[in-house]
């Protein structure tokens, strides 16, 4: 991976890995205590999901998670919407083929604000970044349960093409483990985004130490 | 009605009148078609509302409408999400006591892009103005079929109360007609928001001319 312009806040480092909530993995000990110890464990960058909470009551715990990753350094995202994201003070917003377009939400954000967006092939990759995109999150490279609608896996080699294909960080997602995340790194993606891997953790802190452990060890 | 500042563009006078779409009841015509014929008639306001569509699919209709809105000379608001808003460009967002809060809206919002907000009595109304809201929807004053979750008719009486709690325009909504519209006026109202008496009418056009006229009929 290589980007054009320098990233002084080495924000992209960050990217090695994402720890997406999940509301009901993380029950019954809550969103912002999971997260808190995913913090704790050194997690360099959260992104809020939440499909089911209207906005009015997202936007109070998109604000503390906002917070909480701050006070810990690391990087905030919220999904889907850019409008939440905004007014919580995130980092950037991450988007689907469902979504805003990445090349609106480039033009409404500020300046320095990260647009990622979900790709599963090289070609849907390419035009998102060319529509500014700051990184792409790539998959299910694994099959997975944590979303009904994510479809078939695509695998280590397709992740590793879309990997190729673009000079921003690929984040792979989609049934991302511990003990698979090395083949992720290997395969050429920037880091990992891990939903269940963490959230629906018996010892969250445990998993993000050692999700960062296998980006340390990997290659690149 | 009167606002602190003055409205060098007349804005508010254009909110005598605000048509929201709904796809269903313009069937099998299409959104466009209908507000083509509204904008004809001299609709000086319209309103993008669908609860079904994804943005990405809601983003080439809502700059669609943002064009055909500005051509005719007519304010645009989306409904619920800022985000679509502004992408398209759209002079306004109306927000909901379920989305984004007004004083977050208004943050992330240029200056001058108007947001109104769906109050239905004096005490949110006064909230919501304090937050920066603009204008706001005070309903359903009728009992209306369009809108399933919208709860029981708060009648005229309250309408008025509404109107006279605040110093921006409060519009009235929830089954208004061309035959009670001026109802709506006399008891205090500074507009009328229709969706099923312009976008299921048979001839949108008239629906939109004799709602004028009672605007017009009106006092105040």
């Amino acid at each position: 991976m290589s980007t054009g312009a320098p990233e002084p806040q080495g924000r992209f480092r960050r990217l090695r890995l994402i720890v997406i909530t999940d509301s009901d993995l993380a029950a019954p000990r809550g969103v912002v205590a999971v997260v808190g110890q995913v913090l704790r464990a050194g997690a360099p960058a959260v992104q809020l999901r939440d499909k089911g909470l209207p906005p009015r009551q997202l936007l109070p715990l998109a604000r503390r998670l906002r917070d909480d990753t701050r006070g810990a350094g690391a990087l905030f995202f919220v999904n889907d919407r850019l409008d939440l994201a905004l007014a919580a003070g995130a980092d950037g917003v991450h988007l689907g083929p469902e979504d805003l377009p990445v090349a609106a939400a480039r033009r409404i954000a500020p300046p320095g604000f990260l647009v990622g967006y979900s790709a599963d092939d090289a070609a849907a990759a390419r035009g998102a970044v060319a529509a500014g995109a700051d990184y792409i999150g790539c998959g299910p490279v694994f099959t997975t349960g944590t979303k009904a609608d994510a479809g078939a896996a695509i695998g280590l080699g397709r992740l590793g093409e879309v990997a190729r294909s673009v000079d921003v960080p690929v984040v792979g997602i989609g049934g991302v483990t511990v003990r698979n995340s090395l083949q992720v790194f290997a395969a050429g993606a920037a880091g990992c985004a891990v939903v269940s891997a963490v959230m629906g953790a018996r010892n969250p802190e445990r998993a993000v130490r050692d999700l960062l452990r296998a980006g340390t060890e990997a290659p690149g």
